[in-house]
């Protein structure tokens, strides 16, 4: 049975779209296919790709109020007209991981490994969007996607750096790391 | 673009099904169409139904990891032969309930509404899993599904009228009640 799901934005890797892939690197796993260029899509929109990840950008999981308080404050949309890089960064975590309860994920993800407070360092240079995939059933558990003007890449390394040397990253089994330019 | 969701649980109702519909009742908002059978259907199956709706049995929100030990002892699983009772309970929240972060939600669903300690006491008697729809773009948010002896249905009307005067419950803005006999 096929179904429209009204909320969830595609990533779609194909010969079309505004964003020109450079690079396209499996960092844990199995890789994409190869594609020119990337479209970000709305489910209504027509796609014609190689491949297509879907994820839904949807209500705040570890994020406690005094944190959300000053993300709003600090953080930028996407869209910015002199955020021409972008990169797109499939993720999917352990079994392990899944059957950890709320407490013990925040834990590892904000106790032992900072992942709001070390990220809040990088804004508002850095513009991000995490969409959920895992409860689609999707081969990524989330697609986390930024925006950066070329001026700020070597923050951008400096904070994907970090995340990937922290506890929370040791429950990770696939990662890919796309980077883009927007025409 | 179309898709198929291979986690999602697809509840449909129409002319067959092996649970018979003896209740379809409005609680808050707008009602289902009135149909006579239910299916539960995996999403490789074909249905024509009248509506389906869909949800995902997804990793754990709320619950504590000494309440998950004390679950995982106590209760049952669903498919019991004597369970010949169903009951099918789709919900939505209001966004307000939504843009809480989690702690709030939980302190919301545990501290003051004792959503998990309240359930457990009706445990194994009544069976129940809970299917997460709405980042599936869905019309409900979740989707409660209960099995029961009917020996237990004065048990169960007590549990759902205590859920229906929590605190929690001031946060739903839809609610149908669907009571089901198994063939």
């Amino acid at each position: 049975m096929t179904e429209v799901n009204q909320r969830a934005t595609m990533f779609v890797g194909g010969a079309t779209g505004n964003w020109k892939i450079k690079v396209n690197q499996p960092i844990i796993g199995e890789g994409l296919p190869s594609v020119a260029r990337l479209s970000i899509l709305s489910p209504e929109q027509q796609s014609t790709g190689i491949w297509t990840l879907r994820g839904v950008s949807s209500y705040v999981r570890y994020v406690e109020r005094d944190e959300m308080t000053k993300l709003q404050v600090v953080q930028d949309p996407l869209g910015r007209p002199d955020s021409t890089c972008g990169a797109l960064i499939p993720i999917q975590k352990s079994q392990e991981w899944w059957d950890l309860t709320q407490e013990e994920r925040r834990n590892i993800f904000e106790t032992q490994s900072h992942h709001i407070a070390n990220s809040m360092k990088y804004l508002p240079a850095i513009a991000r969007q995490l969409y959920h995939s895992r409860d689609l059933g999707e081969p990524f558990d989330f697609l986390t996607w930024f925006e950066y003007a070329p001026k700020d890449a070597g923050r951008f390394e400096e904070l994907v750096g970090h995340l990937r040397s922290t506890e929370e990253w040791k429950y990770v089994i696939r990662e890919i790391d796309l980077r883009l330019v927007r025409d």
